[in-house]
């Protein structure tokens, strides 16, 4: 069966015209949310590390680094707001795969800089690039992802080589080469969880994708059948391979569609019980000095990752529900600012972290959470989340997505900018010129 | 077990007082034989292809383009020269992993330019990146081979982020985070064998090694269990993994005593009978008209292999064991000049391959044949070749070897900078600016 070549013909056949509009508005949607994360954490250490490594070797300023003067060529751009991406492991997430934007936007923001794209021409590479990336790795999951294989890095590889070949004008031969290219470079082992190279991975993905499409054009050859032959992607790297999940419906279904948004700047698992916390203060005008106790009954992994009592630090701070609750219901939010040392450190929040209790419930499931709020006057208030915010079943709203973006990029761009990116985004399929959006993103002089 | 701390210990300590003279001469003949391979190629069409692709992005001009007037940054440099070095097949080959050179001497010499390395230094590292990518790739040897990873891409990165990790002076937690990130970009699949593809991965490992060992003198953390981790590179690409290979005799055992440098620039199947071919013709002084007929007693995998009758271009000719044995009688060399399109279409190498027979025999193992010239005058000459020029009971000559390198740089170099290029390796250990020889491998102007 062809998988490649099937997968390609599609790339390469697909026109806007076919992309429903619903998905072109969850390309906006992921756009913003994308921007915010990489613009957010342009001063973060491991960018620094990054890019005071490759900036010796940067060629032309063809392209941003998000949110800073900084200008690299395409390539090196791309590792680096590869990196800024997905560094606060806040961007987006595939349900079952990968996080779809940050191997993908990276190399086309950049390029889109650099020779010129069109709002639209950047929105349906990055849909297909979401769609190559997610179908290759639901192809292999979960057996990929359990033997050791971080799906954004290796999955993601091909993401960036469809979005980046298909703006290239790629013939169906050369988007073969291109994702067999992609397929050659794919790598990322789950083994750097908690280090660095956890968000090198996209970011290599982003480089390593650009670069397949670009030695694609130039006649640069490849199996054609990267990903279904023996020796191919899927075989090598995972026990498990179904090509029907590639092949079947394309045009038709849209992973795209399938992608969620964090509303808190912290592992999921905790989502459900800070959505709680900050919806009881919110409806009921809670304030801290008021409150008694707060318990939550929680999936009991919640209690295995994050129970810690004692949190010194915003890192420590994002593996302590018990603080992102009580920073939750002080600031009615919990985004990275909710997660800095000031504040994992203030005798306020800490005072109220001291009283939130947590038990574990075996029929309370992942992103599901009770919460109770007692207060000093004897009044309870409980709340039964189903669904944490962010879910598939319960999006974050347009207006939810903005206001993240506020609170990230925020903090490194005048709030004219900010207005000016978000609008943007939402505009982004009317724009002539795609690099706006970049040139939005940097610090004016 | 700690097997990267281990290592990357090892690989810190080492002193260029502790490298036997023994290996420091074979470090010398492997330079003079990746040299040679890397200038021989230069305008080779799939260089050709990964240039143009790259060029628009390369930074400062800070490493030669081996053979070529091009300058690029190193990063590029090292993908570009990484090709080169591997595109013939005719670079050297340890007796059971990698290709040691390729991976390894396109980050160093390009570092060696730009930042100016002396040559005992470049030495140094360039054994300890053996050492490296040796000991990694047989502890996961066969299995992982055989599972479908091209090895020589997948180990090879370690063995550039080891070399570059040396010369940047990494502390031991540096080194080992250089060998944890050069571990999540390891990628290469055997699939790509027959495509342009192939040489890029001992490309992408030169290129990915010294990125590594760069960001990790940047800080930039990663697992420092990255080889032996449950989820480290031997687990998640292997089911075999032997730590002890890795960790045992370090400082004592020297894996680039093992390496291989081929004189035919084809297949090793079709060595030993070339082999065979070249020498009885040389004893004899036997002349193409002279022949009655060629008779060939070889491993079964040779018929298998390279049983083409009628090859119609070089490549071709290259997996024609009736070509090789005829050219290599008539010209007493079989080089890439014997691989030529010309050659092959040559009337008198023609008639004489239609009077080359060859029999397969159980008997013969790979690297061994039996030869029967017999002239038109009665006479037959016989040659049992028990083990093909270049294997390790065998190998090639330091005269073979220069004239290896004659035969590939001639064609890209004057003569006077081919002898001071040959000259420059042997007397490596001793230059004070290890660039000079990047600047003998580049046609001056």
């Amino acid at each position: 069966m062809e998988v490649t070549r099937t997968l390609a013909r599609y790339l390469v056949n697909s026109r806007w015209e076919d992309i429903p509009q619903r998905v072109r508005h969850e390309a906006s949607r992921a756009l913003l949310n994308w921007l915010g994360c990489a613009v957010g954490s342009c001063r973060h250490e491991t960018v620094e590390r990054a890019l005071a490594a490759v900036r010796p070797f940067s060629g032309p300023p063809q392209a941003a680094v998000l949110g800073r003067a900084e200008r690299l060529d395409c390539l090196n751009a791309a590792l680096v707001n590869g990196i800024s991406s997905h560094v606060l492991d806040f961007d987006d997430t595939h349900a079952r795969t990968v996080h779809p934007s940050a191997p993908v936007l990276p190399a086309l923001l950049g390029y889109a800089e650099w020779r010129g794209l069109s709002g639209a021409q950047l929105v349906h590479a990055f849909v297909l690039g979401v769609e190559t990336e997610c179908r290759i790795g639901l192809s292999v999951f979960p057996e990929h992802y359990e033997r050791g294989w971080h799906i954004t890095g290796t999955a993601g590889v091909f993401g960036a080589a469809a979005a980046i070949g298909k703006v290239l004008g790629l013939d169906e031969r050369k988007m073969a080469w291109a994702l067999g290219i992609a397929a050659t470079q794919a790598a990322g082992l789950r083994e750097m969880f908690g280090s660095d190279c956890k968000s090198l991975h996209p970011a290599r993905a982003a480089q390593g994708g650009l670069t397949a499409a670009l030695l694609a054009a130039s006649g640069f050859t490849s199996s054609e059948r990267a990903i279904e032959a023996p020796r191919g992607f899927a075989h090598v790297t995972s026990t498990k391979f179904d090509p029907a999940v590639i092949t079947e419906e394309l045009g038709t279904r849209y992973e795209l569609l399938n992608n969620m948004y964090k509303p808190y700047a912290c592992g999921l698992v905790t989502h459900a019980a800070i959505n709680g916390c900050i919806d009881l203060a919110r409806e009921h005008s809670i304030r801290a000095r008021d409150v008694e106790r707060i318990d939550l009954t929680v999936w009991p992994m919640v209690m295995e990752l994050t129970a810690n009592r004692a949190p010194r630090n915003g890192l420590e701070g994002k593996f302590s529900i018990f603080h992102a609750c009580a920073a939750g219901i002080i600031h009615g939010a919990a985004g990275e600012a909710q997660f800095a040392d000031a504040v994992v450190q203030d005798p306020e929040v800490i005072a109220l972290r001291e009283r939130v209790f947590a038990v574990p419930d075996p029929a309370i499931r992942k992103l599901e959470a009770r919460v109770t709020i007692r207060l000093k006057n004897g009044a309870a208030h409980s709340k039964h989340v189903e669904h944490a915010l962010g879910t598939l079943p319960r999006p974050m709203s347009d207006a939810d997505l903005e206001a993240k973006f506020k609170g990230l990029a925020g903090e490194v761009l005048p709030p004219a900018q900010v207005e000016e990116a978000i609008n943007l985004c939402w505009q982004i399929s009317a724009q002539t010129d795609a690099g706006v959006l970049a040139r939005a993103a940097v610090p004016r002089a």
